[in-house]
């Protein structure tokens, strides 16, 4: 079984043109939802992590399971007005316009090793403004971790330096 | 150590007069964690579970953790307009107004054992919207499986005739 028969295209969603990767049918999948834990773990360099960090909201399905597996806590970053407590923000460009992401003031030592998950590494802008986030906290990214890369898109070359893997490469 | 002692109330959030119980300080500690998880996974009945149903966004962290431990599928609820294939849609009562929550079609299969999973059960009015769209699809919930229940809001009178059970209650 492969996990990335578990993934399905889906045309012109989030609108016309995209054609965007449902990871649904793999969560849903008891057998090849663990088979892509296991396969995101493996992917993991054998450092002691000290917190995940998942992208609000489709990091959060595997960031959480990584944080178990590697006996480390895990920080959401979330979009805005969403974390409850002193947090920092990083703007970043989208196609058209920008967005922002949050993360708590608290949520990370000075120091601590870090792993980046997230669902998909698309053009890379995401994850770029995450990196900003962790390290303006003192925070070291060990790795930038993904289920999906769209290669295509480049996304690595935003991410210059980092240790950048993924399960599945389109 | 007590799970509840990594929760804070923050005051005021997300409007004036509300105290938000802050799950972050629970979710970034290692320890507090896993402990969390296990709890969460001896409250559930011993049935052969076929697919958690985790709420957006705060559902997720949790509800991942128990599809891998009771070797389910995942199927997350989601707001409008972020999940791309044939969904179905239920509307539920806010305080003031109203809000929708979506779930694939395909994501439950008729006589499926489903467990809901949210972080907070409060009045109630998500939780049993997310019932709803689990019986429409032919799930059968097995349990609604909180982290916290704020007793004194009475969500459990949405939840007549579900088995409902919670880690922490205030």
């Amino acid at each position: 079984m492969q996990i990335s028969d578990y993934i399905r295209d889906i045309q012109d969603f989030p609108k016309e043109g995209i054609t965007f990767k449902d990871i649904t049918p793999l969560l849903g999948d008891a057998n090849a939802f663990a088979k892509a834990e296991e396969i995101l773990y493996t992917l993991v360099p054998e450092i002691n992590i000290d917190v995940v960090v998942g992208i609000e909201a489709r990091g959060f399905f595997f960031g959480t399971l990584l944080a178990k597996r590697l006996n480390a806590g895990f920080i959401p970053v979330r979009k805005p007005n969403k974390l409850p407590s002193e947090k920092i923000s990083q703007e970043y460009a989208l196609e058209y316009g920008t967005d922002i992401l949050e993360i708590h003031s608290d949520a990370i030592k000075s120091g601590d090793k870090v792993l980046l998950h997230d669902d998909v590494l698309a053009t890379g802008g995401t994850a770029a403004a995450v990196v900003a986030l962790i390290e303006k906290l003192g925070g070291e990214v060990v790795q930038c971790n993904f289920l999906i890369e769209l290669d295509f898109l480049n996304g690595r070359d935003k991410l210059v330096g980092k240790h950048v893997a993924a399960a599945i490469t389109y």
